[in-house]
């Protein structure tokens, strides 16, 4: 239930931000599958480090090795597995964080969990790289629901007080999709305004948070089960894996506890070519933990990253007193441009368990 | 993982709005707990539909009977099973409604899952009857949770845009609780202000949505899990169990995203007593999923009960033609403070799986 | 995964041999399906105590309540909930074996894991009367797997050192199933042997074990999964759960232990029809934990009854000093005939796991 | 449920015969365990195929890369992964299999399931080499298990109808176990003559089956569950995964089924240290699927080798018609010497998951 998810597709995922590797085994891929490597790298690029100043400077080639599961670059009924080499570790950063915690960060819950032998380096299992597993799991699910004729696209809705356009609730679909943008918002100049929150942060040794919204298109009327496994409980419960992440809306999400229901409410309708749809999409296509048949649409929100170059009030946990910390190592300023794959694979490893 | 929860405590519930009985078992209850059902009844009965006018004027005595699991009143490390007859149904109330489906209501959905053989009376397994079961689970464990020093409290944080008092963050204890209240909130004038609210949209046919705020206390740090099994993806997978949740929000949640590093970390620091606390709590004590030590903070967002009296629009499904439906029977205008002990419930529930 | 099996038909049991009520939830059925619950009443009488001398004198009408999941008598997609009072309860015949435990019984055991706590009475959870609600689901399930052309069977195929003769290997099939015989065997005479026998024990207060063959035919080829997964592992996980099972055998079973490949192996062949089948069925109709196709065999070996009236050597738990015990109370001299049932609904779990 | 296993400790499996990597991913192992590297190096020598004449040719180094979930040689809370890399791989030889499904191997199945989409090469997923990952597993969890004061060990206990020596099965302990052995039975005048029997079967290119009899020492009582957790279901599922295996007796096993409950009942006895013991061990150290605290016994029953030279009849399955077929490739004339520590493996990996 930690590390590994899933009844019908069931994703493991292994290694630390410091460990010799890291990957992920995906079990129960329907066979015979072309898998297209080359999409599966642009997915990964989306959420590499760039070359921007929005991201850290660690720079890591990140390339996907498969090593199983795979027969001629087809799906073989046998468990997949791709791993990714960790090689521009710098664990020298991370001598002096044993003793003082970073706060906002895991390090003294892991502490409690399991005293000195938890893995510090780069944050050991809780780092943000983890974040590339996932993604190749979401990136090869993605693929395999495109075939569906499903697509899962997110984007960037704030950074700070900055807010991007909305997708439209009832009409999103594919060709709204922003993954090759660079800095993907729907709105060109919100982006700017974004980037420039971002470098004033960064500017000061801050950092921001913001949110990031995503839809899926194309899901059929009458997936998802109730109770424990509706929609919204199986999506939060892969997104939440994502570091950052403190909150989830579906819908109209916490604006739908400030309304009437003769207001929320989505009439439905039949449409000229006599399928059935909703008017509006407060429901976020989502009724009862089912699909609904009108685009699934949830808002993920991230906390700031909690590295700071500023200087911070925290503890010795040897010494039991308090101390301060600077924390040097190589840092987002910003989390949430890179989270947007992420959310992505979220969305399609808790999709592709019913779909599949 | 529709009706059954947990790896460790493992719930399964059965029933529908109006099959002849609805419960749960409970499995691998630690033996020896003497539990007191007196204090499950209390509980129950807070989830009950009152005599008030603010909830659904179908009574149901909601007896609880267990059938399994207890030898001389103390768990005995069988399976508990409990059950509660559904005796004051009227599915003549639900007959129309085979054919058009109800806005903001699983109708559409379970028609398009399972077709003519869904159990609609009543809102079949949708209906929010099932949260009783949740609750007789979520009552048991909170007991025991309660001899581990954890303790679980929640009261109504908004009703449309009323909104009450927060729990400190830092500070709340079990003293705090509000659960022998009528009307579960913090502040009594704030509860004026939300029955008003409640009152004015059920005397125009109309309902509205609210939020509720939980806490759990006495939670030892280092808690919790990594990644999918995180004490967030844990916790929103069983609230998002309880039907009209769209939103949750742990510790900042949302206003996380809006915040600077610097504003949003909470600094560490070492109490009189040695021990190891945080100066804020805006991370609502998780970090890295694991617990920190701090209350653990949640906010659970409902959209307006979807059963309203107003005509709305919907469709025919036979027909596949536009038409329109004015919903009879007995509802909730909010269901919002009924819904007060299953947030509790769901997070026993969640909890009880990682400490017992 | 103690008193829950599968990922895809979940099955939970509830109860004790005294405790008021047991049951079993079945979660994920197939919805629409038309329950016949006279067929499943004749299933249950086959495990029944009857009012022969070959089972114990302890009554029960074990008449099943089904309480939730169906609408009109058919599966509604929600889960199936159905329980067995236990009426004919004579508590008082176990008080004395709270201290001192029976020779092959689990009572030890149970101590050592629960102490005090633990259900004594009629065996507790370990109570061969647990079966009664693996029968409801395997009786359900069967009726599921037969609109599949998938049949279950089994028979007795020794007791002691009687020996019933064998399945046709290649060619069983539903025309040979034995279920409406009073002392299912394929060879009548091999009954009237089996029969003196267990008679022959009962009336020296002892007990005798045996064995059953089932067969699964109609199995198309392909079905199962590797490794952990394998046809062999899930029969076996719930074959085991009948108590007093303490072999397992598939195909040629201990024998192909003692062969050489060129014997055991099963050459394949086209028969006129243009189907693939092999010559003979050592393999059982699995090979690499899937289905071959070719009729699924597998037998189970059942000690002795360990409550015999025989006076035996034990312990007092309190004093932690030797005694003896000599067994009251209404016991099976021998449980093979009623288990041959269970059985079957052992073999339909595991299989509609992977079918429906 | 099939590459995976385990709910408190998670095994995950990856890899084909002749895929790149194969490996294991071992979830929740408890923090700070110094693992023995030298140790699991023996351990997994003792599965590598030798340089004797009773194996395969084939030869692997077989060299276990740890590649995460170590710091310093500690586990450290996150997943641990390792892998092995498939170098000697000669696909060619199974070029021919593609369209002729070999007698008694999984090939017919596999396609059956998959289609052309299977892996073909060295018999993909079904290969014996996947017992090597499971060996890392068992190794791993082996060491650990020892560091609790529980030992697991396995000898051949039979070739074709050579019979090795049992354990004493009330007296078997570590010091009984023979894993220095290069042919590791009890009785080395026993060896040589299943040395002989197979030899005997490779010259005229034919294989054998046998048995393995396991013991664990060293079990607390009360450990297990009842119903489908019990340890014979736990046990069984495990080692049901190695290939070959077609039916597993605990205790008395099949014997017990021909033996009366006098007979049969093993009585209880305190020692003169106070301890409460059975004078003899007919149950195998498991009552009601719960540990008894007498040793653990089990015996497994392997297939003979399927991949025999001798000429057997086959179809074609693209041309749906019979042919015959000799196969080449380097295949072991007996796999049980082999398959001992995969047995240790098997019942390491079951017992983990409840002690752990």
């Amino acid at each position: 239930m930690s590390f590994t998810y899933g009844d019908n597709i069931k994703i493991s995922i292994f290694g630390q931000s410091h460990s010799e590797k890291m990957g992920v085994m995906i079990e129960n891929l329907p066979a015979g599958f072309a898998l297209d490597e080359d999409k599966l790298a642009r997915f990964m690029a989306r959420r590499a480090p760039g070359n921007d100043s929005f991201s850290t400077p660690r720079k890591e080639a990140d390339a996907v090795r498969i090593v199983s599961g795979l027969v001629g670059g087809k799906t073989c009924g046998s468990p997949f597995c791709a791993e990714i080499e960790n090689t521009n570790t710098r664990s020298a950063d991370y001598a002096s964080l044993q003793d003082t915690p970073r706060p906002s960060h895991a390090d003294y819950a892991a502490w409690a969990k399991w005293g000195d032998s938890r893995d510090v380096s780069g944050g050991g299992q809780f780092s943000g790289r983890l974040t590339a597993p996932m993604c190749i799991a979401g990136g090869v699910l993605k693929q395999m629901l495109e075939a569906e004729g499903i697509y899962i696209g997110a984007h960037i809705a704030s950074i700070a007080s900055e807010e991007d356009d909305c997708f439209d609730a009832c009409l999103v679909s594919q060709a709204d999709f922003v993954d090759t943008k660079e800095f993907p918002t729907l709105n060109d100049e919100a982006a700017e305004r974004m980037k420039a929150v971002i470098l004033a942060a960064k500017s000061r040794g801050d950092s921001v948070g913001g949110s990031i919204e995503c839809a899926v298109c194309g899901m059929p009327a009458g997936i998802g089960d109730t109770y424990f496994g509706g929609l919204e409980n199986r999506i939060s419960s892969t997104v939440f894996a994502i570091p950052a992440v403190k909150a989830i809306e579906f819908g109209a999400g916490t604006k739908a506890g400030q309304m009437l229901g003769s207001e929320h409410n989505d009439p439905f309708t039949v449409t000229k070519t006599g399928d059935i749809r909703t008017v509006t999409n407060h429901h976020g296509g989502i009724l009862g933990g089912l699909s609904s048949g009108m685009p699934i649409l949830f808002r993920a929100w991230f906390k700031p990253t909690p590295s700071i170059a500023i200087e911070q009030q925290t503890v010795s946990l040897s010494r039991r007193k308090n101390t301060t910390l600077a924390i040097k190592g190589r840092h987002d300023p910003c989390i949430v441009k890179r989270a947007v794959p992420c959310v992505e694979a979220a969305a399609a490893i808790a999709i592709a368990n019913l779909i599949l």
